[in-house]
């Protein structure tokens, strides 16, 4: 496996950040998420602790696109017994021993009978499988191999199953924290909420995205940017059917997941592959320095599909670490917190708001001047003309922005070729604004 | 040199297909073929006992655009003797020692006045070369370099030169097999037919067209296939000429020779080298997972020089194993049917066919839902959302063509970025039309 | 370092032109340039010595753009004597001690305020740097080593400094040497002339300018020529200040310099990067088979820069040997004439000629036929039809032009897939004109 999660986490110093993101996800580790349910409100009013969050309830059975939303589940208990009655496997040690879905169960069964609805995992000895069964009726357990064996030993005896658990006319729930800018436009930023214990995948994301949100609220810029927590698939596919009038504002975005372990930032270009949010994040994993890996749009995976699907047409990008289905936890209760680190949270959250502030400084200048370069000793802006050599970042990026202010080539491609930030561009092309050199043909006053 | 034809076959499994192609060059290696003659009509009549061949006579003297159609050539002996009498030469053993073209001579010679006729091979001993004099009257024969040896140490003698050829006011043959589809819109197949017995270059390349033609009449398809098997050059302007108020009907082809030895295929690109028949041949060539060579266009080779003409302009990019030029049997009595195998043959079958029925396939598609995914459960089309990992590939097909029917990309662009094949696609995009997801907004119907 | 002029020059054998262009080197070197003043009308009389060049004055005051023509600069003598009035540093011995532009000086100093006056370089024991402060009003001395050590063992004399400099209105100088075309639509070819004693940069481009010139005005061409001799940036910009209503008759161009020493070729890309002028370059640097760079553009420089301004929008790259400030030599007066060469300077104006010539042949064609390969054999410019072997590049160049012949592709662009010289294909295409086979649709009559 390329990029184990078990090798050593990012050796950047210990940060604040990144610890008080690994601390939120504690406290979010235990929740009993699902596609619906109070495990989703509960982990909804956490998020709401560090940001003000706005949050929405869909009724069950309303038809979103080709979709429905489904019935509420709610679980109160469920276990296997033996005979003697001891249980054996019980949801009252980890949320993902039942599988999610199941329909309730208060029967006996032979070992026959019983075995075909459990589930384990071949990798590890001690971790259980996360299932999931919410479109077709069924119930099931996710076991360590260890209670398989125990329970096959026993095949000759009879097992009580019992889960209490309705499915009703409820609502799905979602939430959405809205960061307004200077413009209505909107970048969006959508996480999935629907895992129970899994750590990596997804609370590593929930809390990656609250603290992003929480960051950008307090600064000021050009566009809003709105963080979507949702259930996956059924969770984005009913906030658009029910933003469907809106979505002409929103410009784009990413959609971030498995954000905590220690392999390196993997993104998948959203279909469109040469959008704004392609570009920017190219254009900061490169400028990084770091080990990182750019792979092409598939059409399975998180919910870019949602946002990118033809019908819907909104470049959106899929940020995460190691991805989906290439570490050995993967959807199995070894997903836990000892795989996420902070440094790996702090170096996420880097990167990404780097992503974001970079499609927030974007935009297109044309110089005011119809001769050559301007006379720059009266502006202070003057390092000398001919070399290279010691020229600092700044007066380099006045020099970029003065020769490529042709009124075509966006911050992005001028920081592509120049090999500096688009912060730094952004900083010079303000001064040259001030000064009168140049002029913001594309792009909307920045804030911040 | 990169790809001797001396070199193994290809190790699959004998082949059918690979055998009767095989037995088919077999009859027709013999036959005096050149521009023109009975050696051409013998050719044609033999593909008509495969398929149903329409033949076109064009008389000598018709004007095809910048050329005239040349006189027609017939020969009925021709040797070189010594002074004893004694044949030296003599086009019984094969039709090669003549140039072609050759005219009329009845005389003496000294060996002064001989030697300029005479030509040999310098790679192969027991070989003699492939000549030709179609536009500059001359005479000339094609010896073993042990022939031209026995002549030289008997150049105190005289030897008798006997041409019985005539040049007279015939016509050129061609033929033409078409494979109606549903649409009037043609692609070509063309090969060139004026190759006496020279087996890889060019009686494998008829014995393939045949063979495809065959097979395409047994199935149904979007376009109509029109094979074309016309002697070289002045045959494909012929064709040209006498189809020109037709031309705006095709929508482009191949050209394809030399497909019997043991190198791998080369695709020479049309000079348009992005046309669909481009694209078509490098997608099947790299999907084969088989060696493999894309060449650049250059305006010498077979007849895709003529079909790409800017005064003709259609796509037509040719399909060889070792290109023209490059093995050392090449035009010479060594080019026998020795160096060409049954496995050779199939697998050229196998990938012109492919490349055939990729063009075929292509079309674009674009979604009808103004949503995102649509629910793929109840139409049984549903295998998990999320991972790769044990979907099989029709399931995958669904989903690309879901996520890229944008009503831009077609099957061909589908194929190269899913790594999936144009047909399971179009397989795939065929019945999400039945379900009324997508519609084809490009292409035609396919009957197949 | 990469390109060291240390190493050995070119092994052409030795050119009548390069010994020329050394020579007048020769006659350039000592004359003490710098943006204004008399060192540079006397650069400007000695090319007109080769070749007819106009002169021109602008004053004083002139404004340009958004600078200002500078005061004109005198100097008369400058030295610092030790407390004996022994002479320490004189620009009797090299008009390089003397900062350019340096303010009058007579006065006494202690060590301690002479010593920031004082500049040295680090590399070389025996040279001086090569300074300026054309918009800073100061005084500084250029000096070797061991004069400052000289100067810092009497640390506790006083020194007397006496520059006798006058800053007065006058005006700056520049050249331009017109060679007329069959059109009005010009090439520029611009060097800078206001570096003192330093043969590399930029000597070189200018005795290689006014020879390039003088090999054109021989010629007969399409376009005109241009060659302009300006100082560094203030110059270039008043030329284009003074010729602002002409511009949109240039077509582009190149800068020129540093093309003496031992180095390869590099070219740097104007801001288009995929002008005319770019890919000419490129295509005669790739087809020589000699080693070369092309590097992308960066906003500092030489002249190209104010070229390129997205003001003036000019495609004009850089022409050099090894790049400005990436030689040890360079901005001292260690680049005197013992790093440049002959073959070098051969080399370059070859090289650049051959660019220019490109250009100048580049045109697009069309065919005029409306059917396939025309017949060629009456036109004796049949040469067999199928294969490259033994084929002389004029009769490729015939089929290419036929071939590509589609009113679209350039000469530069049929030379670059073909691997013909543009020249060839010229040539080539000029002949198929004749024969009523081409027609000329974009470019103008070639009249060399």
């Amino acid at each position: 496996m390329k990029n184990s999660p078990h090798s050593v986490h990012p050796a950047t110093s210990p940060s604040v950040e990144g610890d008080a993101i690994y601390e939120f996800m504690e406290t979010l580790f235990d929740l009993p998420r699902s596609i619906t349910g109070d495990g989703n409100r509960m982990t909804l009013n956490a998020i709401g602790e560090h940001v003000p969050i706005q949050t929405f309830e869909i009724p069950t059975g309303t038809a979103v696109f080709d979709w429905t939303v489904p019935k509420e589940w709610r679980v109160n208990a469920a276990y296997i017994a033996d005979s003697t009655g001891r249980k054996i496997v019980d949801i009252e040690n980890s949320n993902l021993h039942l599988m999610s879905y199941s329909t309730a169960v208060d029967a006996y069964f032979t070992w026959e009978e019983l075995e075909p609805h459990l589930y384990t995992v071949h990798e590890f000895d001690d971790a259980v499988p996360y299932r999931t069964s919410y479109f077709t009726p069924s119930w099931g357990f996710c076991v360590k191999r260890q209670q398989y064996r125990d329970m096959k030993a026993r095949s000759g005896e009879r097992f009580k199953v019992f889960v209490d658990a309705d499915h009703f006319d409820g609502s799905l729930s979602y939430g959405e924290v809205l960061v307004p800018g200077a413009s209505n436009e909107e970048i969006i930023v959508s996480t999935h909420i629907c895992h129970p214990a899994l750590a990596n995948d997804n609370v590593s994301g929930i809390a990656v995205s609250a603290f992003l949100a929480k960051t950008l609220l307090q600064s000021k810029c050009h566009y809003s940017f709105r963080f979507v927590f949702v259930p996956a698939t059924i969770g984005s596919i009913t906030w658009l059917a029910k933003n469907e009038n809106q979505l002409n504002k929103i410009k784009g975005g990413y959609s971030i997941g498995l954000l905590g372990d220690s392999g390196h930032i993997h993104y998948k270009q959203s279909r469109h592959a040469t959008s704004e949010f392609d570009r920017a994040a190219d254009l900061i994993l490169q400028q990084s320095g770091d080990d990182h890996d750019i792979r092409p749009f598939v059409p399975w995976g998180h919910d870019e599909r949602q946002y990118c699907s033809p019908g819907i047409n909104l470049p959106v990008g899929c940020v995460m670490r190691t991805p989906y289905g290439e570490y050995p936890q993967y959807h199995t209760s070894a997903d836990n917190m000892d795989i996420v680190c902070p440094q790996s949270l702090q170096d996420s959250y880097d990167k990404v708001l780097a992503m974001l502030h970079a499609v927030d400084a974007n935009a297109v200048f044309k110089t005011v001047l119809n001769g050559a370069e301007p006379f720059l000793a009266p502006h202070n802006l003057y390092e000398g003309y001919s070399r290279d050599a010691g020229r600092d970042a700044f007066h380099k990026a006045v020099l970029w922005m003065l020769s490529c202010a042709d009124g075509e080539q966006d911050l992005l491609s001028i920081a592509q070729r120049s090999g500096l930030s688009v912060g730094t561009l952004r900083r010079a092309a303000n001064t040259l604004r001030e000064k009168n050199l140049l002029e913001m043909i594309q792009g909307i006053e920045q804030a911040c």
